[in-house]
């Protein structure tokens, strides 16, 4: 492995995975713990593999201190499917649901809540063009449920804080892009769930948190494969998992407990994002950050430079230098580095330097 | 890799991946292709990830010879969640949808549809204990579309000719567990899907294979995920697809392309399952076979023994031979021998083995 070349990796998602992870992955990839079988190739409902899904539940329990009144699910369709599901769910027939807007993610989520019921904006920042979190909400106090998106991929901007619901309106999150980021207080949180594939594993799976009183809400006869209730009854093994996903989401609970936790990773994490921001703020305008200071995410750093063509000339000659999926979202244009767990402060430090240098060259 | 151990894999699903394919994946999994990053760290809009899923779709194209006005989805749920989707898409709102019923899973495909609107049951072999194919069909011409499936996994009941449905209704079919285990005439289908964890690849990813009528028929203001017309039209990408697992699905069809194609590959099956039937058939009726003779599937075999006592013992020793994955579903009882297309001969044969030795020693 002495001639591995491995990128700096600042995707956005499918992203960068820990290194140790993936050497596990490898190799036992071919003979999962003795069994002569890949862990791809075993029976979800193998001793073996239970073993996998106990292990992952128990490993993010700890982390991030879910307390036993949650149940926790592996589900498939990514966070998008669960914009449909949770308002399937979650918000009783004849009910209205509040969404607090503050880029795409949370404005596909309305969006999609509007095709099944009634929903409404409790705060929409789009005409400052996502770049902020809302000073102020409209909240309707008899709202099924109060949600919000705890980062904004694409925009962002991040909640360091929590939104307050109205006594008796449950706060349910999609936490895709900042989820096992940092500790968070789970008992404020009636429901949450995120994409696997930012800092949690690969792609094709969504983990979902859910107290129990959320799981009763789910009415009669829904589809199984869209039924809480079903699918957190059968530990999420109503049908086959996509169990090399949970595999690989469990490795990296084990390495997240294995850099000490959650206040371990959120202190590397403020290290790395404050790299990238000191070199914008430090380039005299040369590098504009999207969001505002105080809405400043910790995982995504949209920026833009003074064209589009030196724009384009960054994503080139960053990828020249081994720095890969810097360019920014089609829809906001520009820079985005994404600066997730498994990004190391090496790279984060490759970054950097790359933007000085950059600069230099063009400024 | 010369001390590997290998199982015998039997497993009906997770089950055996073919070997070439484990390894190729093992061996590209820190640096896909020079990019320095897993095929799990890519982006799904790189180019690189555009390669691999455009291959697995023109490969399973050749492979089944699948015409220009089918589109190919690599979606996330499982069969299972097809139930519903399919229900919801093809069935236009107060029409009726015609299933045949054959064992466990065609019986939770009506139940699914049932939930969602109208459905009844062209025939239901439940009374024979789902061991057989149904003679005689009570079509509705006017139904939305007639399912069926193919392989019923748990039962291991196949169709080897499709079912002629009256003028002008489609054919729809859950082949999850024969799909690509032999040659079909895709053009006599409207409609197919598959989970991939049979003979496909690893579990987390369904393939769907839709004539473009079908997708014509999906109604306004579904849920996206739920959509097949959009689902459709993004190739796949309307958001982040379950990325490693169409990448294994990709490198088995290129494996099956090697092997020969369906044709080759149906020859091998021939052999292996029949390997096992005479073995149950030439055992004076120590194993007697579940499935009526012109029933029998090529996949998955279930078979019963003297008494469950002797089954228990079957299972057992089973295993200490290296022979995993034998023992049936809970709701049938005996053994079950998956022989899917990553089962070799070889392990056939190391079955076939032990079948007659455990005849001789408790016969």
């Amino acid at each position: 492995m002495s001639d591995l070349k491995r990128a700096y990796n600042f995707n956005p998602g499918p992203g960068a995975l820990p290194l140790e992870v993936l050497q596990q992955a490898q190799a036992e990839l071919l003979d999962f713990k003795g069994t002569g079988m890949s862990v791809m190739e075993i029976s979800h409902r193998s001793k073996e593999f239970e073993a996998v899904i106990q292990t992952a539940e128990a490993d993010l329990r700890e982390l991030l201190g879910i307390p036993s009144n949650y149940k926790i699910m592996f589900l498939q369709g990514g966070a998008t499917l669960q914009f449909a599901m949770l308002a399937m769910n979650l918000r009783p027939a004849g009910a209205s649901a509040d969404y607090i807007v503050t880029g795409t993610w949370s404005k596909t989520a309305i969006k999609e809540a509007k095709k099944l019921g009634t929903a409404r904006a409790a705060a929409n920042t789009e005409a400052d063009g996502f770049n902020c979190i809302p000073a102020k909400l409209d909240l309707d106090p008899k709202a099924a449920y109060l949600h919000f998106t705890s980062n904004e991929t694409i925009h962002g901007v991040e909640f360091f804080t929590e939104p307050t619901p109205p006594d008796g309106v449950p706060l349910v999150c999609d936490t895709s892009s900042n989820f096992i980021s940092r500790p968070i207080d789970v008992s404020k949180y009636a429901f949450l769930y995120a994409g696997a594939q930012k800092n949690a594993g690969p792609s094709g799976v969504t983990v979902v948190i859910a107290r129990d009183d959320m799981i009763e809400r789910t009415p009669e006869n829904l589809p199984v494969m869209l039924d809480y209730k079903t699918l957190a009854a059968s530990g999420s093994l109503h049908n086959t998992p996509p169990s090399f996903a949970i595999y690989m989401v469990g490795l990296v609970f084990q390495w997240a407990k294995k850099q000490g936790g959650l206040a371990a990773i959120e202190k590397t994490n403020r290290v790395k994002a404050g790299m990238v921001y000191d070199a914008i703020d430090q380039s005299g305008g040369f590098y504009r950050g999207h969001a505002k200071v105080d809405a400043r995410s910790l995982m995504n750093i949209p920026f833009r430079l003074p064209s589009e063509e030196l724009e384009d000339t960054f994503a080139k000659e960053a990828k020249k230098n081994n720095l890969i999926g810097l360019k920014g979202h089609r829809s906001v244009g520009g820079m985005r580095a994404s600066v997730y767990n498994a990004v190391t402060i090496e790279g984060a430090t490759a970054l950097v330097d790359f933007m000085k240098e950059f600069q230099k060259k063009n400024g």
